[in-house]
Order: structure tokens, then C-alpha cells, then sequence
């Protein structure tokens, strides 16, 4: 069956998600001023491409397993918005004087300049811990009966957050923030093709990955299907920051919504420097060819294969 | 049955907790910096009050289930844990320059002091992430079988998560922080008695009342056994806060091993400072009888009555 084209299902499902986001966001019994911090930042805009991961992937595996959309979404769209809010915390807390010190994140002040470094630190706090609530807390089991029990929506949460937590920590996002942080120090030895791999890797490629696979779990794939999903997830990642880096060198501020170039000016390494831009395009173009390879070998569908193409095409 | 004496069991209960943190702090593939400043938090010492209240909880509920204290114990311990993580995350970046700018913390330059801004940012993002993966993960069903089975396990884990949650995030611990920041700025009126509960109730109330319900949950306690134990938890940690403010305005820093008189000299609002210092003792008396009151409506005993009796004798 040839799916829907991207862009009309793109719209719908973030129409969707930010829908969700605004719902589920916290208000009552919350400190006005960091409510606000938290909605500034989640409800900014952004492509929720964490988000479409884990609804394409969901509904990869639903048509396998059985499930119409609306099950699909309603077992995946809570983990879809926890994500996209874990994504949002750690653009936050990246963005503070202590880290990249940026002050223009998509368009308009970083949450830092708006609303104070103590508030902007705790929002993104606040965000993480409120991923874990929905995580942990939704869908309920009489959202999913009959089709889904509660011992195996129980699993798949578990299996879920097991899998965000990882991507999320130190051995995942905070990892790679590290030592990325290490890496602009003053006097410190730039990375290698390698290294800078590593970094990109754990730092945007483990929460990528992990969107997918979350996707995948919790519409109740196997293990081969799982297996697939995780390679597609860790070369579309990789695509990705191959992609950011090639933009940030090419791209204007005004069309990436944030301040272009910083990356090199920084001396940050970058694909584009280290392997040139022709070349940086060609490993970005691998990337995708395995992602979609992999699908092929679990014969999963849907909207991941054009996900992945879009995700190289992309402008900003 | 008379428990055993209160100091002995905390002796031994600490030294568990101690040993397990140390080996489930993630150290495999974390950038060496950021595993050690998160070591350093963690393994700073303190007196371990969460996760004793956690394992109390759930010996006390244990023992109505039928469960040894083996088994309280595989099923609770690293629950203990988590929350001691985000303890530790807690204090990592309420200390820092843009919250309370504190320098001295369990006796050592606090995390951002020896580490760095970003490195300490990042080290208390890690715990928190680690903490859920902790308590999704474990313990592992063959852990607990046959006396506990997976569904009820994983049921039992997935409302300790939520309650967990919920109580670090914003509408627990970091809207109190928020709420405590906000109170500090230049021109800020003054908390009255009320507001200072509700900030209170929220920064360090949250996570003592869910350590003890967390414990209680994963030992399979009734409605009626959370109920008190709730109850219990919000009142020791009312308790507690009051007896912090004591100890605040009479402590000296070398038994604190934190800067002591610092809230009164930041202008913060302290109990003794709004009631005095006589009837600051009396509310903590009254808190602790309440306390008390609960778990005998629920039969609850084991080392949660002497935990709050120390709670409010405690001098350091």
C-alpha cells in the first residue's frame, strides 16, 4: 500500500502533537512564571520531528500487529509529546550561559534571556520530570481495553521509559553535551571524525534512535522489527547531524531561526570541516540508504522511509 | 513487636543504600568528568533520610504482606536509590550562581565549584534521567518471582514512577524552588505563613511524603495503608522544614557542613524568624503527633514512628 504523501501527513499529526503538548502541559498548582517558561519554550514551534518518529514507527508496526490509527495514537501520542518535551529541555538547558550560551533559538529569545537563568534552568527540570508523568501515566488501561491489556501496556511503558531514561542520561543526551562542553574549552585537543561521531551520536542521535524505538515498543513490535527500527533510528540520527552541520554552514538565521554559522565560529567541529561539504552530503546520503534498508529487512512501512529522505532534503 | 533501636537500623540500612548507589551509578560509556561530578554529589554522605523513609515505608507494609525483610528490601532498594538521586540532582542546582549561589554543601565546594557551571548543569540532569531509569529497570521480574508477579510488579512500578514524578516536578519540588526563587528577588514581598507552608510542602514536603509512599506502594500496600502513609509524609516533612529553619538560625556550619544563618542573612522567610523559636518547636511537635496519629490509625509500625521522633531531635 503506498502511504500518504509526508507533507499532508506531517501537518495532521503535528497538528496533533502540539495540540497534545498545550493540553498536557502542567498548569494547575504551578508556579505562573514557570508555567509560562515551560509553554514559551515547548509551544515555540519546531519541526516535532521526535514526535513524527514515534508515530511513524508506532504506526509502522500497528499495521503488523493489527491496530487501526486511532490505536496507534492513542498508545503512542503521550510518549510522542514526552519526548518532544525532554527535546525541549535539553534545547533549554544547552542554550544557558554555562553551555553554548545562544540567545535566539527558534526565532525568539532563548528561554534564559526571557525569563532568567534560575527560572529557565528549573523549566527545563520541570520539563524532564514531566515527561516521566506521561511516560508512566498515559494512556490509561481503560484508554486501550479491549484491544490491549493492562500487563502488556504495563510492559510497554516500562520497556519505554527504560529506553527514554537511557537515551536521555548520561550515557545518551547529557553525555554528549558533556563532551561537547569538554571540546570548547580553551587548550582542548579538537575531536576527530571519530570522536565527533561519538558526540553526535549520544548527543541528538540517542534520543532520535530511542523515538523510534519507543514508537515501535509500545505498538508492540518484535524483536526483529525492534532491531530494524534501532538501525534506522541510529543512521537517521546521524543523518541528521551531518545535515545541522552542512545548514549551520551554509544556512541564514533567518531561515534556521537561530544564530547560523555559531557552530564554526565557535570552533566547534563540524562534517563540512573535517570532511568537506560534497563529502558530508555523501555519508549524509548513506545514512539514509542503511535507515531504509534495514525497514526493507523488517518489511516496516508507512511514513519512516520518507521521514528519513526528508530529514537530508531538509532547509532548516 | 518492638523494632529495632532506631540507630542501629539506620546504620545498616545506610550502608546498603551507600553500597548500592555506588554500584549503580553509571560509570560504562559516561564521559570521566561528568560520572565523576555525579559521584561526587552522590557519594558526598548525608544522613539518607529519603531513602530510609522509602525502606521503612515498605518494611512497615511488608509486614502486613506477608513479605521478609529480604524481599522489602529487592523490591524497594532501588527505589531508595532513585530518590536519593534526585535528591542529590536537587541540591546540584538549587546550589548553583543563578539559584542559591551556595558554595558549601556536606562540608565540600559545592558541584559547581569544583566542577564547573555546565558541568554541574549537566551532572544533576543526569541523575534525574538516571533515577527513572533505575526505577523502571529495576528490580527485574526473576528478582521477585514467585512470591511477586510481573503484572503486579510492573503496576506497582509504574504508579512509583508517577508519584515520583509528580512530586520533583513542577507542581512538587521545582515549583517550590520556583516559588522560593521568586521570593528572593530585590523587591519581592515577603511569604507569610502560608505561602512559606506551600513552598515548603513543595521543595522538600513532595519528595518526603512520596519516599514514603513509594516504599509503601511497592510493598503492595492497601488504599488505606497509602492513605496514612501519606499523611505521614506530608507532616514529617512539614516537620522537618521547620526543624531545618531551627537548626538554620542555631546551627553552626561545621556541624550543618553548610553556610548556616544563610537563609535569615539572604532575607528568606524562616519559621523561627515568623512564629519564633519556641513555637517553631511546638509546630514541629505537632506535626510529628499527627504523624504518629496516622500510622497507628493504619497499624502501621516498624521504624517510621522513631524516623519522625529524630526528625525533629536531630541536630545537625
Amino acid at each position: 500500500m503506498t502511504p500518504e504523501p509526508l507533507e499532508g501527513w506531517l501537518a495532521a499529526r503535528r497538528s496533533e502533537v502540539d495540540a497534545a503538548l498545550a493540553r498536557l502541559l502542567p498548569d494547575r498548582g504551578v508556579p505562573e512564571r514557570l508555567a509560562e517558561a515551560m509553554r514559551y519554550s515547548v509551544l515555540a514551534g519546531g519541526k516535532r520531528l521526535r514526535p513524527m518518529l514515534v508515530l511513524a514507527a508506532a504506526e509502522a508496526v500497528g499495521v503488523r500487529s493489527g491496530l487501526d490509527q486511532r490505536q496507534v495514537h492513542t498508545v503512542a501520542l503521550p510518549a510522542a509529546c514526552a519526548i518532544e518535551l525532554i527535546h525541549t529541555y535539553s534545547l533549554v538547558h544547552d542554550d544557558l550561559p554555562a553551555m553554548d550560551n545562544d540567545t535566539l533559538r527558534r526565532g525568539r529569545p532563548t528561554a534564559h534571556v526571557a525569563y532568567g537563568e534560575g527560572t529557565a534552568i528549573l523549566s527545563g527540570d520541570a520539563l524532564l520530570a514531566e515527561a516521566f508523568i506521561l511516560l508512566a501515566r498515559d494512556p490509561q488501561p481503560s484508554e486501550v481495553r479491549p484491544w490491549l491489556d493492562e500487563p502488556e501496556l504495563s510492559r510497554r511503558k516500562l520497556q519505554a521509559i527504560t529506553l527514554v531514561a537511557e537515551a536521555a542520561g548520561a550515557a545518551g543526551m547529557v553525555g554528549g553535551q558533556a563532551i561537547d562542553l569538554a571540546a570548547a574549552e580553551p587548550g582542548a585537543a579538537p575531536l576527530d571524525e571519530r570522536s565527533l561521531g561519538e558526540m553526535h551520536a549520544r548527543k541528538t542521535g540517542a534520543l532520535l534512535r530511542a523515538s523510534a524505538l519507543v514508537g515501535g515498543v509500545l505498538a508492540g513490535g518484535t524483536p526483529d522489527m525492534l532491531s530494524a527500527i534501532g538501525t534506522y533510528g541510529a543512521q537517521l540520527g546521524l543523518a541528521f547531524q551531518i545535515v545541522d552541520d552542512i545548514l549551520d554552514v551554509e544556512g541564514a538565521s533567518a531561515v534556521l531561526g537561530k544564530t547560523a554559522g555559531k557552530d564554526a565560529a565557535a570552533g566547534k567541529p563540524t562534517y563540512p570541516a573535517l570532511l568537506g561539504l560534497d563529502e558530508s552530503r555523501r555519508r549524509a546520503d548513506t545514512c539514509v540508504g542503511e535507515a531504509l534498508e534495514a525497514l526493507r529487512s523488517a518489511a516496516l512501512e508507512g511514513q519512516l522511509p520518507a521521514i528519513a529522505r526528508w530529514v537530508v532534503a531538509r532547509t532548516h
